[in-house]
């Protein structure tokens, strides 16, 4: 299977990046990565099946696993090891015999000259900080890390965090993936956005393509990842319509609403964003996805049946044993980005979204636009079409 | 509220078209809606609400109805104009009392400057020919007709229908659109396609939109009319990976695929399709909304459930009392454009699910795409990306 770009040059690459190709062993990539939950470990399944079976890189895949210890007395990195399974993350799903979990970071990483960061994002900081020095100088990097911070001057996309810290360029990977559903290989998509290096973009496409796992490469590292944040405030939308009992027909209008103020919000922090990404897997299908499964949905759902007299909070901790919801914490934070800059009215749905989840609106405000509808004008200036 | 256009010159509009103009009785436009069924009733409720609000309107809705003697033994139109509502095709819904229905095509037509289309798509080449010469010269027409013919040389377009045998121009309004919900004011959203000017769809959109019902003009009468089509064909895709039980994140990408293929089709066929039309609610809206519920996926799921052994003719028969799915016979019709102009490989999904409709290919197929990757090179020239 071809590797997928948006554009068709891939007859100008240079062959050693194409599969099966007759590298010496000097030029084989090592590949790392950095996190082992649910993700994570599908992640290393599917670049172990790909490095077994090209020669450009090195067969084994290391894992970084933060150490636990299992009810049994055992490490869970021992385990992985011998069983090939992540027993605590994904179990019952044998990760391939050439992965091979590290609880050591520093030693995880000493010889990769491809890190794949896939965790919780608000440990990336940590990771970093720890990781500064002890990189190859010719390290690639990508984040599979969905969720970001948005703060007031503008969001703290993963991507940058890697980059600046490392001193490494660094690439994304998004999309519809829920990851239980791909570990037992069914039909998904995702996309890699790459800044300006479309030979490296190749080698990640590459790196994570299988039959059952297509992958595309988009030149737009900004758009692809604010997709796996901004999509969660939809959800929250979409739920309070489920909650509300609206229908499809309703349901399809706020989830259409809702990727064109992904696609404005984005462009008008970022003028690189192109208007394509958002038909790629990371735009409407991670979106289709998260409003049809998904906990923010869920949640909403459940906020909007109890017509807001429950907190999110409260909801959050029945339903959710503990975890946060992403789409709430998102919502409140876009919508300091949208006051501070004076683009509230641009965006009636991520604003109304808020203002629903702390109670200033009742759920049914979600499908009300009259009085809201967005002033095109004002966004005629960075945007093509809205 | 605004209506709403994808660029923002509604201010050198004259405003003769503006909401409450003061426009003379002699400028003031007369509409006939030309269909009398779930939607014709639907879309003669929405217009009838905005004659009254208008000055730029006659209050007066004409409404053509195929008379029908009821079981009562009382004539269709007549119990429409006694009790103010279609009580075979939308029963319990008030339909403004200025809408008058009117059995004689003819006539109802006769003083018409706005011609609403809204009848089965087999039936409009019959009423066309039998309006030729009895519309007035100045007449606008608008189809909300769904669903076409795709003939080897390209699909027959009701729009092009309409203007070539009555020599007017056509809007067309597609979207997201399921009758029943919008009777009852559930939110939703529609497009108006137009093909040059403006003006004319800023009259369609005033026309159609409510509060609940939002409606934006594009300058791209192909591309929205054939999303209207095209959805059908991706909608029996996403009933195989329900029946497949293959989960949102197998449907998600179905569905993104899907759209790909949408757009790729409609911009092959005619090069003034826009990308921006796909992000409408005419296309991606509407898709989800087919989608999620619809016939078409209802019956392809079944179909899947009993992998392929009973034939959509026989499901049809049992599931739909009559009813012809039209994203089966639109899948023929595309796979033979495709077939004839040598693009199958392009449009793996199109070409998928005909071939898993007549029974060469189990449903399972629809999934399996590593073969059948689509060519990029060979839509470059075409699409800006595909």
């Amino acid at each position: 299977m071809a590797p997928a770009f948006e554009d068709n040059n891939s007859e100008t690459l240079p062959s050693s990046f194409s599969s099966g190709s007759d590298d010496g062993v000097l030029h084989k990539s090592k590949v790392t990565v950095v996190g082992s939950g649910n993700w994570g470990s599908v992640a290393s399944k599917l670049i172990a099946s790909n490095t077994l079976r090209l020669s450009s890189f090195h067969d084994e895949v290391r894992m970084w696993v933060f150490e636990e210890t299992l009810p049994s007395g055992e490490k869970l990195t021992d385990v992985i090891n011998r069983t090939n399974e992540n027993v605590k993350y994904l179990p019952g799903i044998k990760l391939g015999k050439n992965v091979v979990a590290d609880p050591d970071l520093e030693n995880a990483v000493k010889d990769a000259n491809m890190l794949v960061f896939v965790t919780p994002h608000q440990f990336m900081e940590g990771i970093c900080k720890r990781l500064v020095g002890k990189v190859n100088g010719d390290v690639e990097a990508i984040s599979l890390i969905k969720g970001m911070e948005v703060k007031r001057e503008g969001p703290c996309m993963i991507s940058t965090l890697i980059s600046e810290q490392l001193g490494v360029s660094c690439c994304v990977l998004m999309g519809a993936n829920i990851a239980n559903e791909i570990a037992v290989e069914k039909f998904s998509e995702a996309t890699v956005g790459y800044r300006d290096n479309r030979e490296i973009a190749e080698k990640w496409v590459q790196l994570f393509s299988t039959p059952y796992f297509m992958v595309t490469a988009v030149q737009d590292v900004e758009g692809v990842e604010l997709c796996g944040t901004l999509k969660n405030v939809v959800a929250i939308a979409a739920g309070f319509v489920d909650g509300l009992e609206m229908g499809n027909n309703t349901k399809a209008a706020i989830m259409r609403i809702g990727l064109r103020e992904m696609r404005a919000f984005s462009k008008l922090l970022f003028s690189s964003v192109k208007d394509s990404t958002f038909f790629e897997s990371c735009g409407v299908a991670d979106l289709i996805t998260t409003c049809l499964g998904g906990r923010n949905r869920k949640v909403a759902e459940a906020f909007a049946k109890n017509e807001g007299k429950r907190s999110f909070d409260d909801l959050e901790a029945e339903m959710l044993q503990g975890q946060k919801l992403q789409g709430v914490s998102t919502a409140r934070e876009v919508y300091e980005v949208l006051s501070h800059r004076g683009w509230l009215e641009l965006f009636p749905l991520f604003a109304t979204v808020h203002e629903i989840c702390v109670g200033h609106l009742p759920p049914s405000a979600i499908v009300e636009y009259s009085e809201r509808k967005p002033r095109l004008s004002l966004l005629e200036g960075s945007t093509q079409y809205y």
